[in-house]
C-alpha cells in the first residue's frame, strides 16, 4: 500500500487559503516529498505526517513556488534527529540551488545528497519504489515523476509444501529470494499488479505523456487553468488547462486523477474541477493536507 | 503619521495559525518591509496592503526566518509592475544573499539595490524617515532598526503675516524652506516631537538597548519566551525572555510594545503576554496582519 498526502492546490505563489501544490507519499515506513514551495512545512504538519522518515525530496524543477520550502523541510528534518541520509533528485541545475538553500536552513546532522536526473532515468529509491522520469515541457528544465510499488505474487502452500520448505521460510520465497534449490517462481502465482502514481507538473500537454502515466492508480496532473480560452496561454507558458489534464488521464486510463496547482487567477478551483469532469467524470481536485491510501486490492 | 503592521508573531519556524515575525510600515505613501521568512506574501495578502509600494526591504539578519520570503516578495513587486528601485538593507552577507534569493524568484523589472550596514548607521529612507541602526547581540551579525519621523514644528500665521509670505508658500516654510529672506525659524514654533518605531529581533538583552530605543512610540521586541526559567537558554542562543523585552520597554519608557517572535515552544502566546505585563502593563502581543495608525498627536 502507498499513503499519498497532497499539501496544497496552489501553482506561482502561496495565497491566503491556497498552498502551493507539494504532495507526501509513504511506502514501507519512507516517506518522500514531491517539491516543496514557500510554506510546504506549515501544511505538513497541518497533515500530521511526521518529518523524520523522510529520506526521498523529488524536485520538478528549480522554479522558486516548488523549492523555496526546502530550507525548512531539511531544519525540520534536523529537528527530528534525522541521521540517516537525505537524497535529493531533480533536473540538472538542483545540485546547486540545493546546496545553497540546505547552508540557508542552518546545521544538518544527516548526509544530503543530491542527484541530478535527465529524462527517461529509472532508479530504485528506498520503501520498494521504483522511480522513473520523464523530461516534461517547461520553460526550464523539468521533470516528471512516475513511482510504481511492485506487489508481491500470490504465495501458493500447496505447491510449496512438496517442497518440504519451512513455512518460516515462506515469507522469503514470496519476497523473491531462492531458498535452498527452491526458486520463488516454483510456489508463487503470476505477476500481479502493483500501484503507480504519476506526478506531472509543470507542463504543457504533449502525446508522449500518455504512455508514460498508462495505467496509473493516481495521477496527479498540474491544472494550471480552467478554460479552454486559456489553451494559447498554458502552451506558452508550459502549462496545462484542466480539460489537457483530464484528457491525459482518460488517454492513459489513469484510475484517479488530483489536479492542482491551479492558476491565482483560478478564483474558484470548482470551475478547474468541473471542466476537468466534462472529459474525465472520476477527476477530483487534490484534498490538501488529506491522507488518502492507495491499497493493491482496489486496483482494477 | 505612520501606519505599522505586524505580519506574523512567530519565531524560527512558520507555524500552522502562527506566521513568521515580519512588519510592514508606511510613511508618505513608501512602505518598508522589516524582514520576510516564509510566508510572509500570504500573510501580506491578508494584512491587504498593495505591493507596489515597497522600496525598502530591511533584514535583521541572515536567518532563514527572516529572508527566506524575498524571492516571493520580489515576484510580487515584479508582478505589481514596480519600476522604482528597491533598496535592501542588511548585515554583512546581505549582498550575496539577497542576489541570490531575487534570481530564484526570477526576472525583475526594477533595479535592486542592496546595502550592507554594520551597527551605528544613520540614513534618509523615502516617506522622510530617518533610519538609525545598533548592532544586537545573536549568534550571527544583527542588526536592531530605529525609524525616526519628524515632525514639522507648527506654522505661526500671525508671525508670517508681518512677512508678506503669499499663503501658497507657506507650506515650503514649514517644510523647512527659506522663500525669500524668510527663514522657517521667524514663522514656526519650537520643534515637536516626531514618531519613532524601534525594532528588536533577535538579539539577547544588553544594556546599550535603552538609549537606542528610548522613547520610543512602537517598540517592536522579541519576546522568544515565556518564562523566566528560560533566560539562560534565551542568552545562550542570543533571544530574550518576555521579561527582557518588558524591561527594556519599561526602561526606555517606550509608549507601546508589541511583542513578537515566539519561540514554537511556546503554546500558547497569552503565556508571553502575561509574563510581560509583570513588569510593563502597556505590554500587547502583536495583532498579525492587523493595521494600526500612529499619529504625532497621539505622542506624548
Amino acid at each position: 500500500m502507498l499513503d499519498v498526502c497532497l499539501l496544497g492546490l496552489g501553482g506561482m505563489m502561496p495565497l491566503p487559503g491556497r498552498a502551493l501544490s507539494a504532495c507526501l507519499l509513504r511506502s514501507g515506513g519512507e516517506t518522500m516529498l514531491f517539491d516543496c514551495g514557500e510554506g510546504t512545512q506549515v501544511t505538513w504538519r497541518v497533515a500530521g505526517w511526521p518529518f523524520k522518515p523522510t529520506g526521498t525530496i523529488l524536485f520538478s524543477h528549480l522554479h522558486a513556488d516548488h523549492i523555496l520550502g526546502l530550507p525548512g523541510i531539511l531544519f525540520q528534518l534536523a529537528q527530528s534527529d534525522r541521521g540517516e541520509p537525505v537524497t535529493i533528485y531533480g533536473p540538472q541545475g538542483t545540485y546547486e540551488v540545493a546546496r545553497y538553500l540546505a547552508a540557508l536552513g542552518g546545521w544538518i546532522p544527516f548526509d544530503l545528497r543530491v542527484v541530478e536526473l535527465a529524462g527517461d532515468a529509472t532508479l530504485e529509491l528506498p520503501g520498494g519504489i521504483q522511480l522513473t522520469t520523464i523530461e516534461l515541457r517547461h520553460r526550464v528544465p523539468c521533470l516528471g515523476y512516475k513511482l510504481d510499488l511492485a506487489r508481491a505474487p500470490r504465495f501458493d502452500p500447496d505447491r510449496a509444501r512438496p517442497f518440504g520448505v519451512p513455512v518460516a521460510d515462506w515469507k522469503r520465497l514470496q519476497r523473491g529470494e531462492t531458498v535452498g534449490d527452491v526458486r520463488p517462481e516454483d510456489v508463487t502465482g503470476p505477476p500481479r499488479r502493483g500501484l503507480r502514481v504519476a506526478l506531472i507538473t509543470d507542463s504543457s500537454y504533449f502525446p508522449e505523456l500518455v504512455p508514460f502515466v498508462e495505467d496509473s492508480d493516481l495521477l496527479l496532473c498540474e491544472a494550471m487553468y480552467a478554460h479552454d480560452a486559456d489553451l494559447e496561454r498554458a502552451e506558452q507558458r508550459g502549462h496545462m488547462t484542466a480539460r489537457q489534464a483530464a484528457g491525459l488521464a482518460r488517454a492513459a486510463r489513469a484510475r484517479r486523477l488530483w489536479l492542482t496547482h491551479l492558476s491565482p487567477s483560478v478564483e474558484d478551483p470548482q470551475t478547474v474541477l468541473d471542466a476537468a469532469r466534462t472529459v474525465f467524470p472520476a477527476a477530483e481536485l487534490g484534498q490538501p493536507a488529506t491522507t488518502e491510501t492507495l491499497r493493491f486490492g482496489d486496483a482494477r
